[in-house]
């Protein structure tokens, strides 16, 4: 398939590299920066550009992969080639191209991205979207060249999925951040903890959270958890973290606190 | 080394295990009820015992790992047989022991248990403490034997690292929690959300967690937030945890909330 790929960040360079590998043709790479553009272009041998006027109609999919708030006025100027565009947004609803063409998807990747660190795309979930049956089915057979975990979603599944990995990834990760600066604080070694987080991930893959849940709230132990709250006195923001969630997770054992 | 197990639980179990498979005598396990106790007495090839009174003090070491409130009755109980007691509780100061014994020491793997699935001990972190020196070099000598992952900590430093415990493991599996409810009330399947919790967990390895947050806190993207929010109006305490850890994430990235 020829692809041309709007963006350079982090989903853009993962994807664009995944689409590579599997064989697709990268035809063109849009950044605002030109340098940006350059560095993804090279990698997966497509034309770097930094003017929306210079992206031509000689592909047969446009991946529009940018910050969520700029989709709208990308998607505008590509309309004009009457070939699908895609979003890869998970907070994106398909409407939002369908006010310009009727090609119109959505290929998002459920997974985290950093540049800086490799992801196995084979194992990443992609959820498709499409305007009709033949693109989505179009949708599917690309996912399927760079993914086993391929998936139709709806936009409103979509919006549940981006918000439950909001829970699961961003908030664990701030998480991870407050240990790494508490141990910091008291010239302990991150690297101490880092098993436990592993371990804690792993877990729940084949068991249910609320099933493996350990530490002090979970057995009501109010003296450890007063204890915590005094050595949290100097960190006030942790400390108001540490009681709504512990609060949230004596809840959930005691069977209140179902999400309905 | 004969080694007497005070406890049946999560850490009791592996620890027992750990220790009987790489050559030590367990010779007795102590737990309130017999049926618990014989368990695990059974797989490592122990005596089971439910009496306090019935432990002797044929062995070379005590090792409790029960609840923490119940530490200092057992280690009242077991300083009669003149034989060092260590405890496995990462909340719990070395002076508790103190009280009743001078060979008294931690023996605290900062590692997350369940009964139903196994972990190498190899890899669990062991943070040991003991009165005097020779105590502990003993206690280092005997930690070897079953982790390549063993550190001298005080027990002030224990303090701060079983807080830190709690927020890199009991709080992110709580929020999966959440996320796998979400999911399921919207009919959505949990395994789309796995590799995402795999892939945050493993990112940290090698990076700082404040570099490679992403979603939609830390750039800011009040759009999305509160159209989460608005997602969550059904769910008051998630809608609360989202504004609290969302608003810690923010000031993470403009860089105002190092604790220090």
């Amino acid at each position: 398939m020829r692809i041309t790929l709007i963006g350079s960040g982090n989903v853009a360079t993962h994807l664009g590299a995944a689409l590579k590998n599997a064989g697709h043709q990268m035809i063109q790479v849009f950044s605002r920066s030109m340098q940006n553009a350059a560095l993804l272009a090279y990698h997966i041998k497509a034309e770097p550009v930094d003017n929306l006027k210079q992206i031509h109609a000689n592909t047969d999919l446009f991946i529009i992969s940018v910050n969520d708030d700029s989709i709208d006025n990308i998607a505008a100027h590509l309309a004009v080639h009457s070939k699908p565009i895609v979003h890869t947004s998970g907070a994106t609803a398909l409407r939002v191209l369908l006010k310009y063409t009727d090609q119109a998807g959505v290929f998002y990747p459920l997974q985290t991205f950093s540049k800086t660190k490799e992801v196995n795309f084979r194992d990443v979930p992609l959820c498709i979207e499409g305007a009709y049956e033949d693109l989505t089915n179009d949708l599917i057979a690309l996912a399927q060249t760079i993914s086993n975990k391929v998936n139709t979603i709806n936009s409103d599944q979509r919006k549940i999925l981006h918000l439950a990995a909001v829970f699961a990834c961003n908030f664990p990760n701030y998480l991870y951040y407050a240990a790494q600066q508490l141990l910091a604080a008291h010239q302990l070694n991150f690297d101490l903890i880092k098993p436990l987080i592993t371990e804690t991930a792993i877990k729940i893959q084949q068991q249910l959270p609320a099933h493996v849940q350990t530490g002090p709230a979970v057995r009501n132990d109010q003296k450890t958890m007063e204890a915590h709250l005094q050595l949290l006195d100097a960190h006030g923001g942790l400390q108001e973290i540490y009681k709504l969630l512990s609060q949230a997770i004596i809840k959930m054992a005691q069977g209140e606190h179902r999400v309905e």
